[in-house]
């Protein structure tokens, strides 16, 4: 441990992570395991309707039920707060539904008990007597429905490119995202093919293992929220807006997160247990249950209409798009969704015209919001699976199709912004020769045939965001990094901690990360769009190198040596004894350029660029649609990682978590009601559906504006896994599908629709 | 709430309390509330006899008692820990007593139960067998005994002035500081008259309201600490030492003490809990009984000898002082109070001829160490009597012959510093002034006396030490305090929050003040010596003044004027929404010149000086010797308070408790046994014991070198109160105590004396 500018740290190698040993060993805290002495447990009373007037909230059985503390509606939050309206986008979401509920699941009413079971069996009593309005669930349709979700919209102020949004009324469109790059029409006129294919995605939920919990306990002068959240200066800032207080009366914590995946992000307990415990004055928990998790926050379903003109040659010269995201009834982070990705929609391809329109729609569904890849993977399932059919209509190699019109760095983007550091080619050929592209595949024999498929996507990732860190250096050399970047199970914590290691070279045991904690951690805008490693990472590296510059200062100050001199000997030489501290701070914002609201063009969309590349092996039963992956290869541009290890994992989990969302799980619904809320019968992955033959690959690589080179990768392995197992079963058996999830019976129904089977076709 | 640089906030406005509103609610947290899951308590097995080898520990039928989880002994911890030794200034204290007892009260084993009674049945079940040795318990007879506390001294090292006893065997001195200016002896022969005194003070304790308590919780990769204590750096740098371990293993946080008065410094339980819970990998809390903090740590009991050559017109030319400081049977912080205390043994006058010998011994009594006044009232108790005695033998007026020997400013204090900012003078006139001491007092009648006297005292503030603070500034221009200064009831959570408030220019309710945490706030020594509003103070301003410069820098980056801006619009422009921080960072250490180990002297002792006279009027029942005190009169230089009436309540509070000090505290022994051990027997002052007429003063005065002209205030109100008291009572019936504390029956006895009763004389 010596005060030298040597790195002699940790980047760069697969270290395990450093909070293994904790988790393994059941040390690991939770928000769940807290307990706070008074402390009231709430249970929610949801609707039990899609849309319509609460008429009245009868509450007699349930305050009447013995041990109740207190029933809680949303009259009385009103009452409680002026404005109970939350979110990202808009302010459109009530801390408790009053006059309307929008969806079925929607919160409408609290008990408070300290015993939970009584709280439950208590918000089972409440009465509520609705006036039903007309419902829609589609998101096409609520283009143009008469039934309005919201009367008037409400956006939050925060982001410029919904302000003409303000006050629009009669409408479910919650944002019209259009970019027009060159003549579309006049393009399509000249190709010599032109093409165009609809697909659907499916409502999916993030199914993090911890549910969602939310602790608050009113304080001397303010609230503590204890929180699984992805998001805890955004909380603060929400909660002190909600209550007209300085962010400084709002602690938020956050311990380890069970799992993220985006549904953790903004507002989701959090103002509704901060008010109940100002109401009560005792500490308030609510913890979901998983079927709660089903009626909080969801992945968009999605219409995408794409059409492309295409020469002879097999290049693409113009593509429209349009895309229709059902956001449900609360726009949550939805509008950001459509607008962000929405600008990909083409996908990762130099084409000279462009046209696209992504349309943010409010229905009488579960809210939707962020899920790993916010968006990408509906986008990427709509322009692979038609590129595909492109290319296997021209008679072409699909991944020969793709290496005539793919985006090469320094070319510009739908957007206009010049591509740079995005190993577009490098992943899609590293793909290719893994999955050995150039040697025929075996086609399978009598009811199970094989075959093969590969895809790429791309994604930008969120800007302008910042986050500041602090390193903390003690007198021993031992140190602390405080840091807002929550660990939800991707490993972050350890890779900060590498990055201190490193510029500081103590070992990396000597650096400890203080978790998210508003009263002590510095801002960060959130933990999402696997921006940590790029932003944060930035943040923690201007830190420690400002405390590596201050200790090289009083190194000189104090006359020892910056090669040799042990940091303990800097310290007592200025102090006299063991004591004191240097502190290094580090923000980080990129530069960014406002993108135009009536072209869609900006020359610098995004930091940088993640690529993701899978190929997929599967085995089809033609008696049965069973699909079977035999083989999936993800390959990525993570930039040059902190963390081998850990980046690998972050590939095959997001490939898997895909996976499920390819071929399993979709939320069901009848009149609005989800119809498979439990784990039972909305299956995820597990442990028998992961391939047998799972690869992964980051490729050599650097993104020059990230720290060490380093970019984030935490939702890079979800973009081709739909697509390329899509396109290898019409490899398989002929049959391309256009919806997910991709059933047993939907391969079923196609097979047979293939074969003239009079059972209606998928 | 602008970025300005006006001074807009509360400095030297007596607000409230910031922490008054949670204590009376009962909201504000202590160590006492926190409970563990599966936490363990334990309870101490003490030593029954006061020195002596320990021939067994038997735990049989502790352990066989149900409910107990584990005993363990000393040999236990030697086990776990290759040297378990701790002290500030030797390391002679062992974690658990092992082969010797030092002192009856000693903990000798621990109990460990999840029920507390369980534990406190089997701690009484323990039995040990002891080969008893010869004990010492007279800091005089300790100089020359044959019973050696401590065969061999082991200084820490922290200390320089310490290291020639290194190894130093068979004795009893843990440090004999020396100081010699100029040549007493042929002063002593030159001068009119020689007088010569000898003084006594009595073992007594901090009595601090919430009792020593520490929880450990053994954690991911190290221990956080949650203790009752007023040293958090101290106890991580001290634990990390005795294990081994880098600092960012330990954690250590400190909410609200319930007072400290010197009493939680350095290491009480908390070496002994970590090392249980590391043991027993269970959290484990130690919470002492009101009884067992006479066994943890006291005041010292001092015999102090004080020989003075005066002219006969009154002016003091040479002072000899010999104080034996009776340290019980660890050091603790002893040899600090011997030397830093020692070397204003002379008082506040300006002699020419000095001479200071100042032992620290070790006897068989509980440990004693640093309280509130840290050796000052021990001194002032002897040189004011002294000097009062001397302008009585002279027939001088006391306040008159004090004026004559006054150390003014620019003129050097007995180790050869120069004093500076130290308004002896006025505070000695302001007390003066308060008693209307030109007016002759009303003398009594009958068999009630009445009297008064005047003391003054000064003491030099502990250095060098360091402070550091980190301010964090949020978007909204609310902000947060990182600051190790502990508040333990002297409202230093308020007077930091107000230095931010007045740079940054926003309300004092904006400042939120993050208590200590080590993993979070920087260093601080400790909270000790009156030195946190003259040092963390300096930090705070530092750490503010950092952030405000910052601020306006970036103000006029995003062109925004620093005179009208709103905080959260420079946020805003700067980083697109309401996001970001500032982080200001201010380390303060005080110049300072080592003392010259052979003759005291230094240039430069002292960052600062803290002066208080007591004004006491008395009235004294003839016949019982019951002391009243009916006015009491406190005067500080406390420079220029950053909070008044926190300064007031700091006097009136320091010289209350020296009221009950002077007036009835003393712990009893006998065999080295404490007989008095409870506070029914141990008597503390009541509302109904504090004088009708209290009056406190902090005179006009400024601290140049102190953030906005303040000085360390916690201490003074002590320095006078027993020597005014002593004086008023000689004035009123003409008896001198020379001992602690002034009981009626020492009066009684004084009185019958006087009269040449044959009761024996005090």
């Amino acid at each position: 441990m010596k005060a030298k500018t040597a790195q002699t740290g940790t980047v760069g190698q697969a270290i395990p992570r450093t909070e293994g040993s904790a988790k393994v060993t059941g040390r690991a805290e939770y928000v769940h395991n807290l307990q706070l002495p008074g402390m009231l447990y709430g249970k929610i009373h949801r609707s039990t309707i899609a849309h319509g007037r609460i008429r009245r909230v009868d509450t007699t059985a349930a305050q009447a039920l013995e041990g109740v503390h207190r029933v809680v509606t949303g009259e009385d939050i009103r009452a409680a707060v002026s404005d109970p309206h939350y979110g990202p986008a808009f302010h459109d979401q009530p801390i408790l539904a009053f006059e309307k509920v929008r969806y079925a699941g929607e919160p409408v009413a609290v008990v408070l008990a300290t015993d939970p079971h009584v709280a439950e069996e208590a918000a089972a009593r409440i009465v509520v007597e609705y006036e039903e309005l007309p419902a829609v669930f589609d998101e096409v349709e609520a283009m143009t429905s008469k039934a309005v979700v919201h009367e008037v919209l409400k956006p939050a102020g925060t982001f410029p490119d919904l302000k003409h949004l303000q006050g629009r009324r009669n409408t479910n469109v919650a944002l019209d995202y259009r970019l027009r790059r060159g003549d579309v029409e006049a393009a399509f006129k000249k190709a010599d093919h032109v093409f165009e294919h609809t697909f659907r995605t499916q409502q999916v939920l993030h199914v993090p293992l911890e549910p969602f919990v939310t602790v608050v306990e009113p304080g001397e002068s303010g609230v503590t929220i204890h929180t699984s959240s992805q998001s805890p200066s955004f909380v603060r800032i929400e909660i002190a807006r909600l209550l007209g207080w300085p962010e400084n009366r709002i602690r938020v914590k956050v311990p380890y997160l069970g799992g993220g995946f985006g549904a953790k992000l903004y507002i989701k307990l959090e103002a509704l247990v901060t008010v109940l415990a100002l109401i009560t004055r005792r500490p308030v928990k609510i913890a979901l249950t998983m079927e709660e998790q089903f009626y909080t926050i969801t992945k968009h379903a999605a219409t995408l209409r794409i059409k492309s003109g295409v020469t002879k040659d097999g290049r693409i010269t113009a593509r429209a798009c349009e895309v229709w995201w059902n956001g449900g009834a609360y726009a949550d982070i939805g509008p950001r969704v459509t607008q962000k990705s929405g600008f990909t929609a083409p996908g990762p391809y130099d084409i000279e015209h462009v046209h696209i329109d992504s349309y943010a729609l409010y229905t009488n569904l579960p809210p939707a919001g962020a899920l790993r890849g916010f968006g990408i993977p509906q986008l990427v399932w709509a322009y692979e699976g038609h590129t595909d059919m492109i290319a296997r209509a021209l008679k072409m190699d699909p991944v020969e199709f793709r290496r005539r019109n793919l985006l090469v760095n320094g070319r510009p983007q739908a957007t206009g912004t010049v591509m740079k550091d995005a190993a577009i080619d490098t992943v899609l050929e590293r793909a290719a020769a893994r999955m050995e592209w150039g040697k025929p595949c075996d086609p399978g024999t009598g009811t199970i045939r094989r075959g093969r498929g590969i895809a790429i996507g791309f994604k930008a990732s969120i800007s302008p965001t910042t986050s500041v860190a602090i390193v903390n250096l003690y007198a021993d050399g031992s140190c602390a990094l405080y840091c807002g970047t929550v660990d939800m199970g991707q490993g972050s914590d350890t890779a900060m901690a590498q990055i201190v290691s490193e510029i500081l070279g103590v070992p990396i045991g000597s650096v400890t990360v203080v978790h998210p904690d508003t009263d002590v951690t510095p801002y960060d805008m959130a933990t999402l769009g696997s921006r940590s490693t790029y932003h944060m990472g930035h943040a923690v590296r201007l830190a420690a190198e400002d405390a590596r510059d201050k200790l090289m200062a009083l190194t000189r100050e104090v006359g020892l040596s910056a090669e040799t001199a042990p940091i303990r000997d800097v310290f007592r030489k200025k102090y006299g004894m063991q004591a004191g501290n240097i502190v290094g701070t580090g923000t980080f914002i990129p530069t960014y350029t406002p993108t135009d609201h009536d072209t869609g063009q900006s020359a610098n969309v995004t930091p940088f660029w993640m690529i993701g590349a899978t190929g997929a092996e599967v085995e089809v039963d033609t008696e049965t649609g069973q699909v079977r992956v035999t083989r999936l290869v993800n390959v990525a541009d993570a930039g040059t990682p902190i963390n081998p290890r850990i980046v690998e994992t972050q590939l095959s989990g997001a490939a898997i978590m895909q996976l499920g969302f390819t071929l399993s799980e979709k939320m069901e619904f009848s009149a609005g009601q989800c119809t498979n809320a439990s784990l039972a019968a909305y299956r995820i992955p597990g442990m028998l559906d992961i391939p047998p033959g799972i690869e992964n690959e980051a490729v050599e690589s650097a993104e020059r504006g990230g720290p060490f080179g380093a970019k984030g990768v935490g939702e890079t392995g979800t973009f081709g896994v739909s697509p390329a197992i899509a396109s290898a079963i019409e490899d398989a058996v002929g049959v391309r599908l256009m919806s997910l999830p991709i059933t047993p019976e939907a391969v079923f129904r196609a097979l047979r629709a293939k074969q003239g089977n009079p059972l209606k076709d998928n």
